[in-house]
């Protein structure tokens, strides 16, 4: 099939625009800071709200400060939904979150100038502060804390202030929520940020959905003793303990091998001098997956070895949860979907988890979700050199494009079907 | 042998006065926090030197600020010499270099008291700052470097001046160099600070000499990523390489068992986030052994399997000397005085290297070397726990007694045999 029977968005506005929005919060090393909340945040969120009504959507800010850009459908039924954040972290890249909405901003522009309207109303999100709370998207999926004390921003500002700073409004936080009869699929087109699809050279990632992470903090107590005085059979060393956990943790995500990823990222060890054997560990871990089950299967192994690294090292450890996010399964309809897209378009594809959370995570909570990588060169993000060529950013909003129109017939057949 | 036919120190006075110079610096918790060059060692030195007139002894101080009692001998060739230190570590103890001192000046006592006069001269020496630079007896040895500036003081005050301040001079500190013509033997009685002796449940530890100690401060250089986007196989995790190399330490240092210890006392981890693969880990390698042929051993096996290391984790390691202190071991017949003082007073002993720093290790650098230990309760030390019960502080301190009478027989039996 030639490629020119399908619809095309204009990838040349997009890739300017995606500088554009770039100068909101550039630094002088290239690198953006438009963190949530902060001026720069407010002016890229304005900036994209002109181009939201340049391409004809109707926009409105919900009681979370999402700002929300829609256009009717041939009937009022549920919306199909894209889009994603405009807020980095400190020194981020151009091209996380941007992309999603800029490009959902396209596939609105395609559609008027094609003079097509769908089915299903459709709508592009920008959900507020992804990069830290995910108040945006937690509180479409009602999954956000209503009290805002329980929310802790990393740089201590009320969640409440901020949300109305930006023209939310939290007292009304619970009217943000969203329901499947309001939107019946959401798709989110995203950086890869990780070397996945360059390593295997894949143009497009289909996400099987969105990993769930399980964070512990773990306390190893031995006794801290002077290093050139106590023989290394009287010893209690924590230090000996961590270094046992940390391989263990290595070994359980890697044999055999899996899509599971689990991490020792923080380790400090107390007293930490040259000449004192360590008396106290206290690490991090982080561990995620598609499966819930292959979660609890490597965090009940650990804990097996844990019993045994302490006793043979005359330690004691605690494992203590911090924080569980349970795994969001992209909708099977969906990867199908965006697959044959892929494929219609004459791009190569890949399935695979999203092993960051999205903004997608949430919403999957409640609708069909599913989620369109392309590739960050060196698997880089979250950086001043946080890169994707202007090609594999076009490509991507074709597909996401082709995939809202396939699900637009896809959901008409279905309500079709029933009674 | 009945025991009586031996002179025997007064040990009532000796643990009272372990209990009197307490009073300088005590803290409320029962700790003694007595610093060099602190008001409350003034006040302690002040004390000790009283005590020393009061046991005959004649004091000075020289030019590194040690406080020097001495009887003279019969002859008036080389001396004797025995003692310690009065400063201690922030929150310390009351044994750790008193018990040396004190059990020296009783020593004097014992001797005056019997109107036993050694042919050698009998010298009590208070070292200065053994707990940071170890100024006293590294100058008496002639080790100390002559410029101010090549000191660091823990709490950064120049050597120079704090030299001075407790009378000593330190524009002449070249002339605080003893030499072998003028201390022909070196005897320090120590609380062991270990838990040797206490677990082996002897009485006295006969020291084979004070280990040599090598420091290195290993870096590990691997790649930070998002831990959630990173696939296991991907990674070039820092702290999985670091966890390898502390346990590489410990099995070197454990397998096959020896006397000698390895630590790793400190690590530090970057960026130390439970959601980022570390990408670069700095830790600390402390070795020590009796025999620096271990020594060297031990840290050529390591680099050998750091280089595995690093290949196998795609990270780079290296390692860079800090510090290097030879052994000092202890003259093989004062080793056997003290087996056989400890043995003529029914003491078990036991055979063993001191693993800490004493200012023996310096004395042994010029003259004959000696070290004895009695236990340590728990094996801990620098703590306002430390403790040594009285008959153990006794006990030692005729042991020392009983060793220089010996030595001073033996030494004047060698010079009668030399031409």
């Amino acid at each position: 099939m030639p490629l020119q029977q399908y619809l095309q968005i204009n990838g040349q506005r997009l890739n300017q625009r995606l500088q554009e929005l770039a100068r909101f919060g550039q630094a002088a090393d290239g690198g953006v800071s438009r963190l949530a909340f902060s001026p720069a945040d407010a002016q890229g969120r304005h900036q994209v709200q002109q181009w939201m009504q340049q391409a004809g959507l109707e926009t409105r800010l919900d009681p979370a400060g999402n700002l929300i850009g829609r256009l009717p459908g041939q009937l009022s039924g549920p919306a199909l939904a894209t889009g994603s954040h405009l807020d980095t972290v400190p020194g981020g890249g151009k091209f996380d979150g941007v992309l999603g909405v800029l490009a959902g901003i396209e596939v609105a522009s395609t559609l008027r100038d094609s003079a097509l309207v769908l089915t299903h109303p459709y709508e592009v999100i920008v959900f507020t502060d992804e990069e830290d709370t995910m108040i945006g998207s937690r509180a479409m999926a009602g999954t956000a804390p209503l009290d805002a004390a329980a929310y802790r921003r990393k740089d201590g500002s009320p969640i409440d202030d901020c949300v109305n700073q930006v023209g939310g409004c939290w007292s009304q936080l619970a009217l943000a929520r969203r329901s499947r009869e309001q939107i019946c699929a959401f798709v989110e087109l995203h950086v890869e940020q990780g070397g996945v699809l360059e390593t295997a050279a894949r143009q497009i990632g289909v996400v099987q959905g969105v990993v769930g992470m399980q964070r512990y903090q773990i306390t190893i107590t031995g006794r801290p003793n002077h290093a050139g005085t106590t023989p290394m059979d009287l010893r209690q060393d924590a230090l000996v303990a961590a270094a046992q956990v940390v391989l263990a943790v290595n070994r359980l995500a890697t044999c055999p091998p899996g899509q599971r990823v689990a991490t020792v990222g923080a380790l400090q060890v107390w007293p930490n001098a040259a000449n004192i054997v360590p008396g106290r560990v206290q690490a991090s871990l982080d561990v995620r997956d598609l499966d819930q089950g292959v979660i609890d299967h490597l965090v009940q192994s650990l804990s097996l070895e844990i019993a045994a690294i302490a006793e043979a090292t005359h330690t004691s450890i605690d494992i203590v949860p911090q924080l569980q996010v349970a795994p969001s399964p992209a909708a099977d309809h969906i990867q199908k979907i965006i697959a044959r897209a892929s494929a219609d378009l004459g791009l190569s594809i890949m399935a695979m988890p999203s092993r960051a959370g999205h903004d997608a995570l949430e919403m999957g909570r409640f609708t069909d979700m599913g989620m369109i990588f392309v590739p960050s060169q060196g698997g880089v993000s979250h950086s001043e050199v946080e890169y994707t060529p202007p090609e594999a950013c076009t490509q991507g909003a074709n597909v996401l494009l082709e995939t809202l129109l396939q699900l637009d017939r896809y959901y008409s057949l279905e309500q079709m079907r029933q009674p």
